[in-house]
């Protein structure tokens, strides 16, 4: 993998770019000051604050998000709970399935996610070139290079055994200290607690704000009138109990994320927007591919993607660019973003397809959206267990004639003969389908009867006999006028905080030959504060003109800061840079004068000057996208009196 | 209680007014679906999910809190974990003291919260008249009837033992089977939960987001610049496991909280802006009123309440301004707020005074707003467990004399007579405050040698004595240039479901002699959708014009929803009345011909007639609040050519 570079070409510095964020509070790990206590006990990693700005950051990016999906294109928003019944759970197959793989090692009574620890050991012993644990291991030869190379490239391919088989082959052991760990259980991700004062049920936290929009179909179709394809979405916070979280916000347990369900009829998966982005190019890297060990992704436009089949379906594929758009509008770079279709094994239980947005940091290529097409999975199970039809049903122009297998049971019969147990017995029967009724309609001709299973009956018996005399099975034709579907779900699911951060180490960079001095590039419309405004002086006459200026701006629904401490202006601006603070207003003694106030941009520190109306004019212009930065430089005349930025 | 009355002066109808709301799904049990099956166990009452309207008011109304708290006032807002560890929340009291108290009815295995008990009891007694749990009981005398109202007017004030001696003293019984119930016993009200697979330390839910906030107290002072007074903020979710939740949205388990925590000198609790709210007009219902069994409030200004007093400082006078500006911004019912001050008993461990904003509803008056006065409780706890200091450094401008007990180990001595305790010791003789050294010191004099608690020793022990020649404990002098003090915290806190709800209910009516006809006059702040656009035809030349309008709106952040259903306009805006859409833009066959649209008002269903360009400025003026709508219908032409409300 290259390294990371900046946007200015340079190697990528974590320590220093960390060393920013840390200063400038975008974010903090939780409870910091008990952490130092020697009191303090327990697992507490992957749980971070967020200061000011990155507070404001995150919110600006949710913003960002509920307009460019929500109201651009009417989905139905939601808020449902966190907390969520086992059964729910359950029945989604979160409770059993939702689950990695980790190892102990007895001695350091340390638990390691199993992939992880796989990844790290094979990436470290590529780095030194030593085919083992020890020093004393024998060189990798260029096959052991080809055959590592090629596990890390499917290295979210594996399962469980296949996990213990490549630690038992590799001697793979615990980098911190080298002992040897057991072979690998699953751990279900999900926090658990009780709820009520009885403590009877158990409850979890959601790992995912999809469950809560399922089960709401019914009344959001309500909601739509009927009308379909549409789409609910859902902010909110999900967690998920890492095994081991390292990496900062790329791997947290109490995260937020954006999702948006997308209910479209299985046999007509196009959009009717697929139009407007069609010429979109985007960065993809396929299942093939990746199994081939390659890592390159190929640039082609969403036509090609969905008419080649590399991507399924135009809805998929309209999501695919939509989000890529949105991306680039938080300040993503173009040239570190890709899309990378999940391996068989890797995907979640629920999904029959998925492309990851990833975003590259110094971490490596970071999974940030996932787009997953979950087919009719959810809404199945959930229907089926709480026995709600969470179907569409759509009039249909002509009717269709259909054939079907039909089950009666001779009531007169039935009812004396089996008593209490017949109301059990016709719901048996009334629940088998098609398939079933075909095997058995053959059965009921060879055999005279046939063996229903049902619940336990009042013998204590689960299934029942019943001769052709009780049970008719018949191929009738009837006219449908009504045709009832369950809807497929495409869903992006957004990782904010991974986006958030991914975002930060893609807009970072220092003034040439400064590292002292960074700036984060963030585009206006998600830049925490908007303006900065700085006095040249405390003397008295300054005062009134800034409050003035703030609260015009304020009024304007600009967000600004005001400093006016008494460092250097060169200082003040370096600080907003920091926090990437886009534009800054300089009240000097001059404005006391004629009123006129320089308006700097952060990322070339280039000034103009004007009156203030014509100021808070260029600045209205720019947050609203009306103008950009050098057609303001050409309509408004440069500042070059003084430097202020040193 | 007064019974609660619409907006017209109806009386309140719960039972209509929440069938509105769940027509429109404003917000519906969570997990329905499976509520109704027969294999959902557990309690899981009070939890909600809001729908798109619920949802997108929630959203409003965060929105306007952010720009009225945060922006307006330049608040620190963050963004704190839910999941706290226990330690945290031990430290805080939250794990000892943030209980109800409950009882257990044995026969029914029932859980019930004692106050409530005893308050719907001899509610229920007042309505029958009957002094007791059967139909044979003596009638209501006068004394009984005022002992039964005193009680209800303290009802907030008894604690555990109190609540025993009411039960056992007035026999009161589950209503549910008229069952006795065990003594009350106390329930934390915290989720809990384990963290990480070895499940090691506990941890909760969050019951508040202001503990965050505190733990973050030094970054933000340092974010700050050093300068007091500030407030930091935060918008989040939090949890209480409450015992047995009922009425709706008004008591739930899983809620959004938006708080505020401002940091103030203990010495100096002014506010640099409370000449602004002056002459605001409060509505107070004080401690002494309530102890005298009333509940009639008086309404005097923030400057006299403040100076006679009855508000305790400045800084908590102006922010029991600002919440009543808020909710009123947010269309509160200006005769339905009251702020009532917490008793005693009633208030949290940490508060030490404390002023509810409650909304008058169908349930009674409902706290919305905490503002406590949390003195220098959490940040001192937080300090002492921790050992980081959470305090603020003020330079003095003369520094001044401080006469001060120091004591003063000898160290020469102390070293090799104690050995390794002898870094215990002084840290256990540096910890002593000023009052301890000023005991010590006389007790010094008299006899020559003092005990000293230390933690345990190497002998076991845990005090050590400590002679004359060992210690010196003087007075001394010394000038202080750097005053050092824990800030008070004034803490305005936001419960954002029970305003949404309360509101809701306030604003709700409906048309003349028509029950089914309801209309929700939310302003347009705060309103889930701004306009409703209908198209009186689905001939195809309507398309453009709809699509058009739509973008258009939208690109001044004006949200919208189309309805291009087959009903009648009507109906159509009859629809829309119940989600409190404020303004309805018809397209017409005039519209193909000429341009001309109309706007409807929702309240008064009035309309008039312009051009688009018109129309839409008329709509950009009414929501950026520069117009009234009776302004708009003396500019723009009436249209009165169809009553399209039929």
């Amino acid at each position: 993998m290259a390294p990371m570079t900046t946007l200015k070409g340079e190697k990528f510095d974590r320590t220093l770019f960390e060393s920013v964020l840390k200063r400038r509070f975008f974010f903090t790990e939780s409870f910091e000051i008990y952490r130092l206590s020697p009191n303090f006990k327990g697992d507490n990693r992957g749980l971070f604050d967020y200061g000011p700005p990155g507070c404001a950051l995150q919110a600006n990016i949710v913003d960002a998000w509920r307009k460019h999906f929500v109201l651009e294109e009417n989905m139905l928003e939601v808020d449902c709970t966190v907390i969520t019944p086992e059964l729910v759970l359950k029945t989604s197959g979160h409770v059993d399935k939702f689950a990695d793989w980790m190892c102990k090692d007895p001695v350091k009574g340390e638990y390691l996610r199993a992939d992880h620890l796989v990844e790290s050991v094979l990436e470290s012993r590529l780095a030194r070139g030593l085919n083992g644990p020890s020093k004393d291991s024998p060189k990798l030869d260029e096959a052991n290079i080809a055959e590592y190379n090629d596990i890390l490239a499917k290295i979210d391919n594996y399962d469980g055994p296949e996990l213990a088989e490549l630690i038992r082959r590799f001697d793979i052991r615990n980098p911190d200290g080298n002992g040897e760990v057991l072979p690998p259980i699953p751990f279900n991700l999900m926090f658990k607690s009780t709820i009520g004062p009885s403590a009877a049920a158990p409850v979890y936290l959601r790992p995912e704000t999809a469950q809560g929009q399922f089960l709401n179909f019914r009344k959001l179709l309500e909601y739509n009138q009927g009308a379909m394809p549409f789409a609910s979405a859902s902010i909110g916070k999900s967690y998920r109990n890492e095994i081991s979280p390292r990496s900062g916000l790329l791997r947290v347990r109490e995260f937020l994320m954006a999702e948006i369900e997308h209910y479209v009829d299985p046999t007509q998966k196009k959009h009717e927007r697929f139009f407007e982005v069609l010429a979109i190019e985007l960065p993809l890297l396929d299942r093939e591919t990746q199994l081939a060990g390659k890592t390159t992704p190929r640039t082609i436009t969403v036509e090609q993607a969905v008419k080649s089949k590399t991507v399924g379906n135009e809805t998929l594929g309209y999501f695919l660019a939509r989000v890529l758009l949105f991306l680039l509008k938080l300040g993503v770079d173009p040239g570190k973003v890709r899309f990378r279709q999940h391996l068989a094994n890797e995907m979640a239980h629920y999904a029959t397809d998925c492309w990851d947005a990833e975003l590259l940091t110094s971490y490596g290529w970071i999974e940030c959206v996932g787009c997953a097409d979950r087919s009719a999975y959810d809404l199945t199970v959930h229907s089926k267990y709480t026995g709600t039809p969470l179907v569409v049903k759509q009039a249909l122009h002509e009717p269709v004639k259909v054939e079907e297998w039909q089950a009666t049971l001779d009531k007169k019969l039935v009812g004396p003969r089996f008593k209490r147990n017949a109301k059990t017995i016709q719901a048996s029967v009334d629940a088998l389908d098609q398939s079933s009724l075909e095997t058995l309609a053959a059965q009921l001709r060879e055999k005279g009867s046939v063996v229903i299973n049902t619940p336990a009956l009042s013998d204590g018996k689960t299934s029942v006999e019943l001769s052709s005399e009780l049970l008719k099975i018949e191929k009738t034709t009837r006219l449908q006028t009504i045709r009832e579907y369950t809807p497929n779900v495409i869903e992006p699911s957004f990782g904010i905080g991974r986006i958030l951060y991914s975002l930060l180490e893609q807009v970072y960079w220092h003034r040439p030959n400064d590292t002292a001095r960074a700036v984060l590039s963030l585009p206006l419309g998600v830049a925490p504060t908007k303006v900065l405004i700085v006095p040249l002086s405390s003397q008295p006459q300054f005062a009134p003109i800034v409050r003035r200026l703030s609260v015009r701006l304020r009024n304007l629904g600009i967000s600004n800061n005001v400093d006016s401490s008494s460092a250097s202006i060169g200082k003040r601006y370096a600080r907003n840079d920091e926090i990437g603070t886009p534009l800054g207003i300089t009240i000097d003694f001059d404005t006391v004068k004629d009123g006129s106030l320089t308006l700097r941009e952060r990322d070339t520190t280039a000034q103009v000057r004007a009156l203030e109306d014509d100021i808070v004019g260029a600045v209205k212009a720019l947050v609203d996208g009306a103008e950009a930065w050098e057609q303001v430089c050409q309509r408004l005349p440069a500042f070059t009196g003084r430097d202020q930025d040193d």
